[in-house]
């Protein structure tokens, strides 16, 4: 374990063997960091500047914090940039990546080798399956479930042209099945299912199924789903 | 390299740096295990145990053992449970994860990034390309070949309503090509094949070729491919 | 950082924490490697041997160079073979995976979990976006733009029959989609951009934008898009 700059470890936090801490950053009571992490990783901009500088990484003028909330759990692997604040009961997997500015609530679950791009918003009790890929600036609600391979993207014009990134937004308590492929700037409803291999190429209503290449609607969520739920 | 609780290294194994070993584990004659693998991690209901707890890792009071197999290599990146059961001369790609209860036939090949969820069982001379995804309790015969990035599933409610995970089972011979989903608990028949970027609503019967969204027959697998070898 | 064998690093070189190199490589001006990277793996057949006949990695009769250019970054979790030439200020995120015999130009970038097999050509300012598969035996044109997991083939019968593995060739200045799946040898044109999650099985003439499964014609590029600068 290395820790470099300002690190804030609280009680009954456990750090395992090659772990690297850039600091600055504070690691919440009796959080699980694994082997093999990297915690604190500067953005782009930052790491490029003390590369040409010749600054140590470790020196960081302006660095914003890494927040690693109570029992949370980061497995092997992980590389998690500053400037990332997640909430208390986290749980992720192997491998994930998290980069700059972005947000996870409490008990939420990342997946074994999911990426999460910069400056998304990821709600409370959130559960991304392995292999998903969240692009930059997308909004993911509380409850919401993203399958295993999920894509979502950000940029309709592949390079071709040059237009704002915007992220899709999944709202509360939707479900996106894996394989799926979420096009910029849509928005999935509350409740909302989206079948595997899709394409969502358009908004998607509230308590709604789609499937499909592209995604058609099938018929409404039955009643007994989950959206009951989100009434309460 | 680090070794905690009880390790058995057979003879002329090699393990590269940075390696860390959580017993009880055998590492099989001749066996390579690559720089910055963990071997023997475990499971979450114990890991969750532990840190209640305040007992290390290394501390293993009723832990199943890693078992790897003679002449075996695991390349770098590689996260393996605990009770993880792996024959004679399988090969890992490098980024492997592999979680508990899982058996791998002997001469298996596990690509790179691939992801084997728990409780999964895996034939011998299978071999499982580049960033596969396994969900738990798969079933995967003798001699199989699962494209790049096939996906395995075994929640059909994406989370919305309970339900029990199956995942498929792909019987002896089967090739799924890449980018291919299959829904839970789907059987897809032996020395059968699945076109690329489908998607298997419902099981497909032996020698038989599906592909499309949703997956439809094409025609019975030619009498010169290797569904010949299966009659041997 | 552990150097092995033969390391030339050049001038203003930072190699983070827990990384392995093994030689022979040279590591040019003012590039940053990150931590728990490993450079110079070797490929397969070398491995069985140093590992049939007792010899450490370290020791390397005849393995050729691993050659990263000058103002590069590999960021942490990469894993890089040795006989990989890389130009001059190309960008790796987090856990990528580079075979043996591949040419990478100048101010290309490789996103985070990008897998390229071996012997693939990959040409300058080309962007591969995060968990992008590049199977061996590709040739990636100058300025493309591959989107997140997009997936290249070269097996046709999925293992079912032996055959010549052949990559596809993506042209200069073409886009392909995300999650979208490129069948062996096909051929994308210059400029063309293939729609995300689209199956392709035949050649795409240049300047064409192809969608679907399987991809079929839309249109041509419009005249304001990037294919104006291919022109110049």
């Amino acid at each position: 374990m290395k820790l470099f700059g300002h690190v804030e470890i609280q009680a009954r936090v456990r750090i395992e063997s090659n772990t690297v801490v850039y600091g600055p950053a504070r690691i919440g009571l009796g959080s699980f960091i694994g082997p093999n992490v990297i915690l604190g990783f500067p953005p782009k901009k930052e790491l490029t500047e003390s590369i040409n500088q010749g600054r140590s990484l470790h020196d960081a003028p302006g660095r914003r914090q890494l927040i690693i909330g109570k029992g949370c759990v980061v497995r092997s692997g992980a590389s998690v940039y500053s400037d990332v604040s997640i909430g208390e009961q986290v749980s992720f997997g192997h491998n994930v990546m998290v980069r700059e500015n972005v947000r996870i609530g409490k008990e939420t679950l990342i997946g074994t080798g999911v990426v999460v791009d910069g400056s998304c918003r990821i709600g409370e009790r959130v559960s991304i399956q392995t292999g998903a890929y969240l692009c930059s600036n997308c909004t993911i609600e509380d409850s919401v479930f993203l399958g295993p391979h999920v894509v979502l993207t950000n940029d309709k014009y592949v390079k071709q042209k040059s237009t704002r990134l915007v992220g899709p937004t999944i709202r509360r308590g939707a479900s996106i099945g894996a394989n799926s492929l979420l096009m910029p700037s849509v928005e999935v409803g509350e409740g909302s299912v989206v079948g595997a291999q899709s394409l969502v190429l358009h908004n998607v209503p509230p308590r709604s199924i789609y499937a499909g290449i592209p995604a058609k609607k099938l018929k409404k969520v039955p009643a007994d789903w989950r959206t009951s739920l989100l009434r309460s």
